[in-house]
């Protein structure tokens, strides 16, 4: 069997599946989770030792220690990714829900409502716990999955993609249609060529989430007939305006810059308005070297994703160049304006072409569970379908449900 | 200058015309709309001239008479397209529409609002008419617009162009900001290269609408690094469900096969349960030599998009059947059973992987019009981001507002 060929067939099996999970009611979606996080609790013993195999092939093979880090399954890791299937058991279904009814003077009378996508391909890197992160999203909302992993964690995903499918099977039982069992499907060869195939079957999947860096992404974005929803990078930005509260301004840079330097929300370029130069900017640069972070005013640095304790500086003149600037060398992401003038906020917000704009409040808060939203598959740079963080509902299309009695048009 | 440079150019002062029009206000825009209005009135002897000379052209360049046809601008082609343009302008605007507002225990409060993509590009065929059409509406949704007509179709094209330039700079008047004049654009070269370059500058073009046959969107697709919001086509199904009314089955029939063949929510394949056929298929035969209705029963035939007066016709042993027949053959558009049974009715609407499922009504009232959207810029059969009839909110996005008095995540 050629790599494409094994990719089409879980495409075909996935396909079918996701018509069989159409007919789970949500009742039924929340025990099969929680059978599911049992298992993988009853399969610790195998899936750690599959996961030492993979940590110690990865230093053997001289990956580096922030790859190591991420493969690694710890105890919290593991616990919190367990817990994590309970909680998206415990979470609101959004399928079926009614977005819309219309009674039209035709005589039809129309339901949207939400749905399925159908089948969801998933392409993810070195950490195991988004194999099952991403399955128990995509079971809740009657999605089903094919995931493609890294070949440094293929032992791990595979020992996971056992336990998930222990559990669902002792779930479903000898009744239940036997195209159930493919609803989470796990590509076991990590040839590259696969994920090129998985995102050119149209017939087989609806859509791609690749979970990973942005050479991937640009990959599968190249390759693919299918809608890719992506999460480019994260360039944000925090611009301090004229007449600002530099105290406040100071507690939201800190907070986007340094509490968690590696996420996407962190802040990565600082702007500040020209009147405030002189009063602020030596406050950051002493704010800088009691926290260790480096400051750069280099322009070639502009639209840079640090991810790590360092910091663009530019000075502007006014909000308008604030927001070109911004537009010019963000991420669409998520970008705050300090101010106490409310036309200069109003402006930068709707003037930012960014998922997320924030008005006094840190970028930090660009997140699924921030939002309300309970869970959190990505964070998306698109404008279509989904933009910023995506929860459940981004996991659904719609449908029209038309009725009427015989009723024809004129 | 190139046919890359050319199109590149032309996405640079889309981006720029997109971020002004986004300060445009409802009343404004309609205004706008309004002045284009007239002017393309007043440039009716020149547009006419130019029509003129594309359709001298393809007659003399042997194009067929479908073609043609579709190229000609009559004078009631003219009017209607000038009412839609002020249709248009009276229909709510659904940029700043407040989706939903959320205060969050952290203290932020974030609001989820409509937004325009920011550029659009639309690539069409020989109607003319399309240019003004698909302009209103991206207009109206603060979209600025690049079109990519046929070559045959060029000079008409140009002379519409034009007229709507010359209305839209008299009401922009001295000033307005300069970018807001490019709007809308039309790409002056016919080379097919330019479609490849519109579909690949994701930093200048957010989404391409094609309106045209399954050839051209399938280049497209296959080009695209940026969202494509497509419609293949129609493969519809009438399903006649076992003790159907085969009165209403036979109206219904008739609407969606003979009322608009060429329409691609007019019915293709008709359904009959076995229990039925025996009593309804002669008078589906009687019925089609009365309508001039061609029946076709070739198996090659399943899925085929006839848009004439032909109609494959198939019995199947049970609800369940028809679903994997629809599924199969159909193209995921608009589909009907008719039954008195609700829960069959129920079973077909859920399991049936089409944008639109019909009980007991004709698949076409699968319009923008007919659902109540007011106007319509096609209708989708993908699944992400719009499916089914596309109005104006289709043509936007959304963006998350949030503030806070300098809250910060903890």
């Amino acid at each position: 069997m050629t790599v494409a060929e094994e990719i089409q067939a879980l495409g075909r099996k996935a396909r079918a599946a996701a018509r069989a999970l159409r007919t789970l009611t949500t009742a039924e979606k929340n025990a099969a989770l929680l059978a599911v996080a049992e298992a993988i609790e009853a399969a610790k013993p195998e899936i750690d030792a599959a996961n030492a195999e993979d940590v110690a092939a990865a230093q053997a093979n001289g990956l580096s220690p922030a790859m190591v880090d991420r493969l690694t399954l710890t105890a919290s890791r593991f616990k919190s990714m367990v817990d994590g299937v309970r909680s998206v058991a415990g979470l609101p279904d959004p399928v079926g829900e009614e977005l819309w009814r219309r009674e039209r003077p035709s005589g039809i009378s129309i339901r949207k409502v939400r749905e399925p996508f159908g089948v969801v391909a998933v392409v993810f890197e070195s950490r195991p716990n988004v194999f099952v992160d991403t399955a128990a999203l995509c079971f809740k909302t009657s999605n089903a999955i094919i995931l493609r992993g890294g070949k440094e964690a293929i032992r791990s995903n595979k020992a996971l993609a056992a336990a998930v499918q222990k559990g669902f099977a002792r779930w479903c039982g000898p009744d239940r249609p036997l195209p159930l069992l493919d609803a989470v499907q796990l590509v076991q060869t990590t040839d590259h060529a696969g994920v090129r195939e998985l995102v050119r079957m149209p017939d087989y999947v609806d859509v791609a989430i690749p979970r990973g860096g942005e050479r991937l992404i640009r990959a599968m974005c190249e390759a693919a007939l299918i809608p890719v929803l992506k999460h480019y990078k994260g360039v944000c930005h925090v611009y301090v305006d004229e007449g600002a509260d530099l105290d406040m301004a100071l507690r939201i840079l800190d907070n986007a810059k340094v509490q968690r330097p590696s996420a996407c929300n962190a802040a990565e370029c600082l702007l500040v308005n020209a009147k405030e130069a002189n009063a602020f900017l030596p406050r950051v640069e002493a704010w800088a070297r009691e926290r260790g972070v480096t400051l750069h005013e280099a322009d070639a640095d502009w639209g840079r994703e640090w991810l790590s304790l360092d910091l663009n500086v530019g000075v502007v003149a006014d909000v308008d160049e604030a927001i070109a600037h911004v537009n010019a060398y963000g991420s669409h992401h998520s970008d705050c304006i300090v101010t106490r003038d409310a036309a200069r906020a109003a402006k930068f917000q709707r003037d930012v072409d960014s998922a997320t704009v924030y008005h006094n409040a840190s970028t930090r808060f660009t997140d699924g569970g921030a939002f309300g939203m309970g869970a959190e598959i990505g964070i998306s740079t698109d404008k279509l379908h989904a933009r910023g963080p995506m929860g459940l509902e981004e996991l659904t299309t719609y449908k029209y449900y038309v009725s009427g009695d015989g009723v024809v048009r004129g």
